[in-house]
């Protein structure tokens, strides 16, 4: 950054660790940082979600796309490019941090953010951005408004800045599992035979929402079936359910996945949800600071391989906040090919991190248990953890 | 299309006016269409909304991207790129017309299009992308793989493709329409003085949701305050308020301003309500088939000129559907600075307009009122038409 730009302002204060993303930057290369999705945006505004972040997109001829630009080392001169009903309504309420500028497309979005780039003068060279949550077009504004700088992609380093959890997004994530689990508990206690998987995955989203969750989905089988979409099919007397839903509070993820049945658990079921949580209760024991992240995944997999089910057994593992999966990454395969960066990253206070082992038996069904594991000073803490067993219905 | 292309297969019957859609696409000069928003893929693929449409996007060091690729005249060779718990759910429950493929990264997902696109051969001069709702690396992977195909933006093709709205879709908005209203009718039929902006608008979130909309967003005011946040700005006694909220129902968009008072509206309040009411009379009386669409602007113009307090009156008018605002696009300013293009364009039946007027006076606050109408057969009608006058609270 040259010293060609206007006068520095007093230095604003910013709700993150500065320190931390400025020296994230530099190792990543990155002269001024663009950051265009909603998560990273909130978390850098410090808990700001304007309410179109839960849907509101496409507009007019273009689409909402709130850009926070952030030169490093330089707060005082951050910008935040957002729609006009967020400059006439949450600027008044002391929301923002940094100075704010109205547009109201994706490439008018990027225009401002040029003109605010090009006070600074020859000193950017590089630009970071989030590529796969910058629009093509707006993207291409940047590159054709200043051709000599270079982009960088800005997903890791923000990443990164967001492994470690501060007390609040903790508490955050314990409460948003916490009632993530008491909804599956009321639908699991309210519904009986013959409800079907549209009407409980509507109930736990009515669940969650009650409970100030913002719902994100529930994967859903009962049955021997493993499709876990809401559809028709009924739950039978006897039958097994799963329910493994997302929900957020305040942005935060809840995701849990608890088993119920309608009926009696016979002794093969609970010989099957104990061998399922065998893997769970392993893949907990190596966590503290210190230890290598990828011991969760080693571990584990030394259970699944002892499991009498072994074939029909998978375990997963995954960081988790503001978005499903992050960092940690600890696992890249199936619906989730990423690749698994942090096997030797040594866990720390404050990570956050998803554990799931699946059972699909072939004739008795989708047996799973998904649990909420936070990295503490001495060990790990559980966010949720009630309700592993076989929850009983008992509703009409 | 050239024919080097495989044999087609038997042409697929497909949920939408394919004629029009293969004449859009020619008129725009496009070869094959990739379809990337939520909202035109919902369209295409007949009524289908995964469930992670509404919320999911980033996850681990991408996002969920859903790209549909139609090549113009042949659907039979339609190939829909998808998460693969789409594939592994969804499918097998005959939700797709076309065929399907996994991909699990926004460039993973362009990779499984470009290799379709490549059985067609040279045949493909110009693709047709959403290019503000196309990620920058996604279309980066276009453009370097196939480097002689020229990108070209298909955003209108589509917003005229969906303009009128079939008797599906128009029960779909009207549905919306309605419940956002009974929910708006039973917050303020429940609060009472005290009660802040934020309740209300949790509140409002929470009737929207019982009653199966999902809740978009509201814009709130009270007092003299033209502030539209929620906050923590109680609702005192004898002040008026405005909700003004988007829901939609089953992906199409409900969005009225309905106003409350908490006591009586004075004779000054009744005649300002009236001023509002009277341009969005105006607003109505020139739709039919066949007006151009402009002469609502100019009509609702002609009346807010001759109001008493014609400088602090605003209207809008726009188009409406499974986008908050979309053709017939009327007037371009403010938060909304997208080309006015149909002034010119012929109203037709299946159209759905939403008008808005707004008086924003200096002591008695922001009153409003936004309502939706669909073009029939003989002129219009309205839908969730009630409660336009002031609404009394009557809460705790």
């Amino acid at each position: 950054m040259t010293d060609n730009a206007s006068t520095p302002k007093t230095t604003a204060s910013v709700p993150f660790d500065r320190a931390f993303l400025d020296e994230l930057l530099l190792r990543a290369g990155i002269d001024v940082l663009i950051v265009s999705s909603k998560h990273n945006i909130q978390y850098l505004m410090g808990e700001y979600r304007f309410f179109f972040f839960d849907q509101f997109d496409a507009n007019g001829v273009s689409r909402y796309l709130p850009l926070l630009v952030y030169p490093r080392g330089r707060p005082e001169d951050a910008l935040y490019v957002c729609h006009g009903l967020e400059e006439a309504n949450e600027k008044e309420l002391g929301k923002f941090w940094m100075d704010t500028v109205v547009a109201g497309t994706s490439v008018g979005a990027m225009d401002r953010a040029v003109e605010h780039l090009k006070r600074f003068g020859n000193g950017v060279r590089t630009v970071g951005l989030e590529r796969a949550f910058i629009p093509a077009d707006a993207e291409e504004c940047l590159r054709l408004s200043l051709p000599n700088v270079q982009i960088v992609d800005a997903l890791k380093p923000l990443e990164t800045l967001r492994a470690r959890k501060s007390p609040t997004e903790l508490a955050y994530l314990r409460e948003a599992s916490e009632r993530v689990v008491e909804a599956m508990l009321e639908v699991i206690g309210s519904h009986g035979a013959g409800t079907t998987k549209r009407e409980l995955n509507d109930a736990l989203r009515r669940e969650e929402m009650l409970r100030g969750l913002s719902f994100e989905y529930c994967l859903i089988a009962c049955g021997a079936s493993f499709n876990r979409s809401p559809s028709n099919q009924p739950w039978q007397e006897g039958e097994i359910l799963s329910l493994d839903s997302g929900g957020n509070y305040r942005g935060y993820i809840g995701d849990l996945c608890r088993m119920a049945i309608l009926g009696e658990p016979d002794a093969e079921l609970e010989d099957l949800l104990a061998e399922v949580d065998a893997v769970q209760q392993a893949a907990r024991s190596p966590i503290r600071p210190g230890t290598p992240a990828g011991e969760i995944v080693r571990i584990a997999e030394e259970t699944r391989r002892k499991s009498p089910h072994v074939s029909h057994v998978d375990f997963v593992a995954h960081g988790m906040g503001l978005v499903t999966h992050e960092a940690p990454r600890l696992i890249g395969r199936g619906s989730f090919p990423y690749p698994p960066d942090h096997i030797e990253t040594p866990l720390a206070e404050g990570m956050v991190i998803s554990i799931e082992t699946t059972l699909k038996h072939p004739s008795r069904g989708l047996i799973k248990l998904e649990d909420t594991l936070a990295v503490t000073r001495e060990g790990w803490e559980s966010y949720g953890d009630t309700a592993r067993g076989w929850n009983r219905a008992s509703g009409p």
